[in-house]
């Protein structure tokens, strides 16, 4: 495998330092905010941060764009694609800039389901256990979405990049000016990034139509199978570099410590830190709700929702008795037929459900999920309690009263 | 994506049934065993099937061949490379037959470094929580080695397989006679078979040295990040099918189910059950052992493995005190850097040691593994009871004594 020399390539500047935002005072204007959902739950509304009620998630396999979760750092960018442009530099030799008309006629569109997550699902059950930072997320960070666009491997074939380095990684950086006070930056290393069967995108349509403005118009990374945080939106600059990005977004704020580890010992420990990157294997319970009565005996269905960083979902298990009886859950709906022989672009979600004749109320319902790896779900989220609530995928508990 | 047209081929034969032993008299002929090494556990004698002790696991990173576990289903097969060939059939037109020679000439010899674990390993934590089927391990069937060898991907590529489909499979039959009365077969899918960077190999080396008889001489397949049963020694036949096999330790053998299933009602859903494939993150602690002694307030060190199909292990965690409180242990030896790119090519296992200043005995030792995914194992064995006793990756405990 032939090594890149970067001494040898004439590369006009690398971005290796965080782009700090210019203009400070942008950071609070929040007057051109887009219309939203009214039915959203809306855990920050400057940034907005809002995510999907339950019920709402497994009424459809894809995610309606105006459903789907929302997950931003500071005002929602306006842009015009008329205007837009991109840039890809770094380890690129020339750097090149691109127009949405240069990047719609380089290869053909293709379109890829995945479901986008924010590593922070589920935060609120790690909460309940311990205090954690970050905005307070139940199940519906996440959704299920069709995206259109071009190949991120073509484009960086089109730039010559080195598709076969394992030691470069390849950088996003939107123009959001987050409240963090920096532009959104992050990174996904070059074998995921030049995978083929990795299906990483440079998409500008969602469920068929052009971005919204909420989720990146004109331009986003899709990385599926990867944490929410990888796939930046109102892209802007793509970089070739020889180790990750040092944006904070993917050198500090989403890892995974031992419960041990808190705010006072946490800084040394950063840079030891793997950045978060593929999912792990998830369920959650979305019927019934929280704290829902349904009648002692009577009939009720248990639907929820299942994934595994593209790995098939081969089981989904319900328990009606807090884990110690389990059923198998029907699979309703799978990433489709002609993908199966690839075990590894599962790339939505499962949904799936269990029929109940007699819901024996009161209970705690719980639901795992069983990847094709044998992968399942850890029993308790105090147990994986982490600082910054990250990565929780514990059983999912549900009380159902009578 | 082009599909296999099934109809268009000249297939003399496609092998869809299991070939029944036809000697039944030699199920017991088990007069011509190799020597083995004296200190393996010895979990069955007739078939033999032996592991390494625990403390024998983390004192190298490769395991020596005469101390690798051993997972026999009849008698070892004496074979005389220079009169070996093996066959190519199936989907193949033509079928095609191979020597040794023919083979090494093919392509150049590559080395992959991976892990072979039976899916029984650690089976016995299942078993004392309710009787399961099945040889009795415990942590030792599992062992990482050095195989020499051709890609299967040159093989199938020669017989001018087509690579891309994802709806074929390919089987792999060997010559032992199975006490199940049946020859050894099994399949993976195509996408694993024909991945470059799936590091599948038709291997005819182990550690430096042509196979010995007990590991598969002269030709074995070696399936990294599989579970070992898909690594089919004394390899005679490679068949392409448009599905599974349907020989017994694909079709029935290695499943899992969940605790409610039965002998009684297991029947009629085998073949509702995926084939077990890739392995789960899983770890086990190998020093100290199981009710070994250890002063109260000395020292001592605790020494492990860690897995996970290839995915890289980010963190081993070590509780003194059953889960209560963790530790973040030292990984000693892990894949070489310059496949660290390929966050899915970790193949070998991670030894790692938790060096402890005073050892706070009696007291109970668990240890646990995260992947680069943040999947890591479920804490008990008995939420993952399943009753063939297989892909046991609970939480590993050591009871220490003061």
């Amino acid at each position: 495998m032939p090594e890149v020399k970067v001494e040898e390539l004439k590369v006009e500047e690398v971005k290796v330092e965080e782009v700090k935002v210019e203009k400070e005072k942008l950071l609070g204007d929040y007057s051109k905010e887009p219309q939203r959902w009214p039915l959203f739950v809306v855990n920050a509304e400057q940034p907005f941060n809002a995510e999907t009620p339950p019920q709402e998630l497994v009424k459809e396999f894809f995610t309606p764009t105006e459903k789907f979760y929302v997950r931003s750092h500071g005002p929602a960018p306006d842009l015009n694609a008329g205007q837009f442009c991109f840039h890809i530099g770094g380890l690129v030799d020339p750097p090149k800039a691109m127009t949405m008309q240069d990047l719609q006629a380089l290869a053909p569109k293709v379109t890829v389901d995945a479901v986008l997550m924010c590593a922070g699902n589920r935060r609120n059950e790690l909460k309940a256990v311990k205090p954690v930072k970050g905005v307070g997320w139940e199940l519906g960070a996440i959704g299920n979405g069709s995206w259109g666009g071009v190949p991120l491997r073509e484009v960086l074939r089109h730039c010559k990049v080195d598709l076969d380095s394992p030691h470069l990684h390849v950088e996003f950086v939107g123009v959001e000016d987050c409240e963090e006070k920096t532009k959104y930056g992050s990174s996904i290393p070059m074998c995921k990034a030049a995978d083929p069967k990795g299906d990483v995108l440079l998409a500008w349509e969602m469920n068929g139509k052009p971005l919204t403005r909420d989720h990146g118009y004109p331009l986003r990374v899709v990385v599926p199978g990867y944490i929410g945080a990888r796939s930046v939106k109102w892209l802007k600059h793509i970089n070739i570099l020889d180790r990750e990005s040092v944006y904070f977004f993917q050198s500090r704020d989403y890892k995974l410590f031992i419960p041990s580890v808190g705010w006072d010992t946490v800084e040394e420990l950063w840079d030891l830190a793997p950045a978060l990157a593929e999912l792990a294997v998830q369920s959650a319970i979305c019927e019934p709700l929280a704290n829902q009565v349904i009648p002692t005996g009577t009939a009720a269905t248990v639907k929820g929702y299942a994934l595994s960083n593209g790995h098939r979902i081969t089981r989904v298990d319900v328990s009606l008795d807090d884990g110690a009886n389990w059923q198998v859950a029907e699979i309703l709906h799978q990433d489709s037929r002609e993908k199966k022989g690839f075990e590894s672009r599962y790339w939505s979600w499962s949904l799936w459900q269990l029929r109940v004749d007699k819901f024996p109320s009161p209970c705690t319902v719980v639901c795992r999920a069983w990847d094709i790896a044998s992968n399942t779900q850890p029993e308790n989220a105090k147990n994986i309690w982490n600082l910054r609530g990250v990565m929780n995928n514990a059983w999912h508990r549900v009380k159902v009263s009578a």
